[in-house]
């Protein structure tokens, strides 16, 4: 079979046809500036390795087990480049020996306990979209994948408080259509929105589409609930409260260390009343930064705020003029938003920018300035796929730095990251983009275009991702503004955490996990 | 001499002079609805019991250090109701043997190395305003009050990110005279203002003015250093990061158990440029509670937003009309506020709120219709040292709930306390506001006034405490909302937290530090 079950992030049907590929290289050789190659077919699936689990698993849960072939695979990888170019060239490096399903919590309880037993190491898996290596059962000695996919679905609505309880297993637009029936939403919109969960979420820190206030999960989650080794670890239903450490937080971007997260409670809101937005051009990114900057210094809350310099915005045909772009946009549950907008455009028209096109302000417009843009980014994944098979090398990695270093930290990078290009591959472009900005800065997100060698694409890869996280961490920026860090990024978050954290982190690790079987290899 | 330099709150100047508080008690009587006393004189300091530090300190540290009898005195208590009381009565229960000033961060490496060797416990003490036995050494064999007034002032501004790092002993007004020059604010005003500090904040997780958005200092907190006994745990300055769990989250409150904060990087802003204000009577609280929840959950942030409930508008002199009381307010740095406020009053008219007076939107206008409720605010700890010398029991405690059982809780509390009133006091009573609103609940803070039987205070407010925070509880609150755990809070956040969580922190403290001398018995 094709190995694109494995490593499709669309269903099969969207699997790209080799015609369809081949019509598409000028195309892409005219908008990456990167040589498209012949496509590649995919590579069957190897036969893996005999799972050596089976048989140690107490009966009750063999029926949750799975050592399929497919399902072991699929089960190896995120969605990151060296993910894809590794599935889709057949190389399973740490397939897991088994894959258990959990169908209620209790499940999850038996299988730690049994994993603790018998020192089986166990990966949470969510959706699978890690990109930082962290559901790889890399260096894992007969692994079990813990798939929680079947813990999914709505628990409990509060309409009161508008706070909904969601299984971990739960996938985006799963979580959305159970919760519009309420009238509710919980407008939270990675990129990875229809192949991510509740849960991975959670265990990740990711980030959601609100550029500000509201970026990432932490501050829509209300209470977490998570099965450890040593018992069940649920924290009170609280708006906030003050007593001690948040358990909550402990728990956010634990990346399946410290506990399963097997459900959480998640402020909702309605869907917005007013919406407004905005496409600015920018004489270049620093301009662009500084005007945001304005504005969020300013109070404004933007909840569209993406601004893309030069290069991004010619390839995401956002503008094609050589110039940097912003899309701003605003929403509102009741209050009107014209106040705002005439804020804002006056800011960035002070910094330099020039009013491309606005929508109306007023109930029920939905501004299409950012049409392109959110098309682009929903489509991302599937187009990536494509370059992939063209031999084009793509990738993405972001940061968070203050306003102050931003300018010096984006420059710093590309021209690393340029440079790595160029000795590793020959050529390529690192663009960058804003996904959120703060008071005090912003977070940085770049993207990587470059001519791979077909064979070497990981290498060649990870000599790239080490120049830019080299670099990255010089100028100040953390390793991930919301990727989580996985096994890909702990060279660089050893060295970012203080070191008496980490200590700190390691005893309270010992402590729920003392037969340490929870994903080992990630943050610790 | 008097003990009111140990426990007053003010200057020694500001001390209650006996023809004042006789003066006084008419209207104590009257305003309350609790018989007053007549005022009894501090009992003078005791002959506390010998230092024994003091000769296993290092000579270097000598000169930090201090056994003077008042100054272990004044280290001896925070300043809650069972504080004052004691420290009145000459009753210093549990003075620590040493009071240890650290001029710099090294001194501090230099105490926790000393006191590791020695096994001396440690006591981190920053304004000493705990009102929760955060600071005093309860419990502890011959323990060192590490004062760290000495470790204060403006270490750097960034300008351009707004943020500034400030030592952890800053106290409240200090900081803002240091930034006004730069044109900054924290604005972050818990009513301990002036007497709390920067790593007493962090510690803590204080809550300041600002009703919603930013409530706890956890929202101001960009990067926290603190000293461990095995080494120093500073994070980096990021305005957001998804690299594992937060460090800084895990500082914030620690209470001292897991380092000695010495600074922190804190997010500020300029002043508001605009304010707005009005105030507005509710039938009750529950209904100005549903006013409340109307506007939050159509996003909108105001910066003040404190509900009385009737008993404790008559109290405070904001409004004598037998119904609750609604203190409004927005500010913004440059946006307008009309849409806001016209926005604001429609949905508290539609709560079934009247509106009572509001300032007029625009540059400059700063709103009076909250002057009183403000000036309470600030005066009642003075306040409450009056109250206490005139037999008056008056402390309060505060608690966050979601909006669903939001009226339960409300009730609840407040029959269990009155009830415990009435049982040790023979009467009193029991008022509720709102100190922190969200969109998914509320902070209710309870105000308690009881006629206290001289003697025997500590005892009767312990027994009422208890009751009422078993209603919590049993209600679902939290212990605390932002008055931190300390020592009296133990017993309810125990039952609180989730027990994989306490195993947790108390694996993180054990790897920190091993020794175990960091504030024992809090938290842990």
């Amino acid at each position: 079979m094709s190995g694109y079950a494995v490593w499709g992030w669309g269903d099969p049907a969207d699997e790209p046809r080799r015609e369809d590929l081949v019509a598409l290289m000028p195309y892409v050789t005219d908008t990456t500036g990167v040589q498209a190659q012949e496509p590649v077919d995919p590579v069957p699936l190897p036969e893996l390795p005999p799972s050596r689990r089976m048989s140690t698993l107490p009966p009750s849960l063999r029926a949750l087990a799975s050592e399929g072939q497919v399902d072991r695979a699929r089960h190896a990888f995120g969605r990151s480049y060296r993910d894809l170019v590794r599935a889709m060239a057949g190389q399973v490096d740490s397939p897991p020996d088994l894959v258990l399903r959990p169908a209620n919590e209790q499940d999850v309880v038996d299988v730690l306990s049994w994993a603790s037993e018998v020192g089986a190491p166990v990966v949470p898996f969510g959706g699978g979209s890690s990109v930082v290596g962290g559901v790889e059962p890399r260096g894992l000695d007969a692994a079990v994948s813990l798939d929680l996919s079947r813990l999914a679905g709505l628990v409990e609505v509060d309409e009161v408080s508008r706070a909904v309880q969601l299984r971990a297993g739960t996938f985006g637009p799963a979580a959305e259509a159970a919760l519009k029936p309420h009238g509710l939403t919980l407008r939270f919109y990675p990129q990875s929105f229809e192949r991510s969960t509740v849960g991975g979420w959670v265990a990740t820190r990711a980030a959601g589409h609100f550029s500000t206030r509201l970026t990432h999960v932490d501050d829509l989650v209300e209470s977490v609930r998570a099965v450890t080794p040593v018992g069940l670890w649920e924290s009170r239903r609280l708006p906030g409260s003050g007593a001690g450490p948040s358990p909550d937080r402990a728990l956010l971007g634990s990346e399946g260390t410290l506990g399963v997260i097997t459900s959480a409670w998640l402020r909702a809101q309605p869907r917005p009343a007013h919406r407004w937005s905005g496409a600015l051009a920018a004489p270049d990114l620093a301009t662009g930064g500084r005007a945001v900057r304005s504005l969020v210094q300013a109070g404004l809350l933007p909840a569209t705020c993406r601004l893309v310099d030069a290069g991004e915005a010619a390839l995401t045909g956002t503008l094609g003029t050589g110039e940097a772009a912003l899309v701003l946009g605003f929403e509102s549950l009741a209050a009107p938003l014209g106040a705002e907008a005439d804020l804002a455009l006056e800011l960035c028209r002070d910094a330099g920018l020039r009013v491309l096109e606005t929508s109306t302000p007023g109930s029920g417009t939905r501004g299409e300035a950012g049409g392109a843009w959110r098309s682009t980014f929903v489509r991302a994944p599937y187009l990536r796929e494509s370059l992939l098979l063209l031999g084009v090398m793509v990738e993405t990695f972001e940061t968070a730095i203050t306003w102050d270093r931003f300018d010096a930290l984006v420059a710093d990078v590309t021209a690393a990251t340029t440079d790595a290009l160029r000795r590793v591959c020959g050529g390529g472009t690192v663009t960058c983009r804003l996904t959120h900005v703060y008071t005090d800065g912003c977070a940085p997100y770049f993207t990587v275009l470059a001519p791979a060698r077909r064979g070497s694409e990981v290498a060649q890869w990870d000599e790239v991702k080490a120049a830019a996280s080299e670099a990255l961490a010089a100028a100040g920026g953390t390793i991930t503004h919301h990727h989580a860090v996985g096994r890909d990024h702990r060279p660089w978050s050893d060295r970012q955490r203080p070191e008496p954290f980490a200590r700190a982190l390691a005893g309270a690790k010992a402590a729920v996990d003392p037969a340490r079987v929870l994903n080992p290899g990630v943050l610790l």
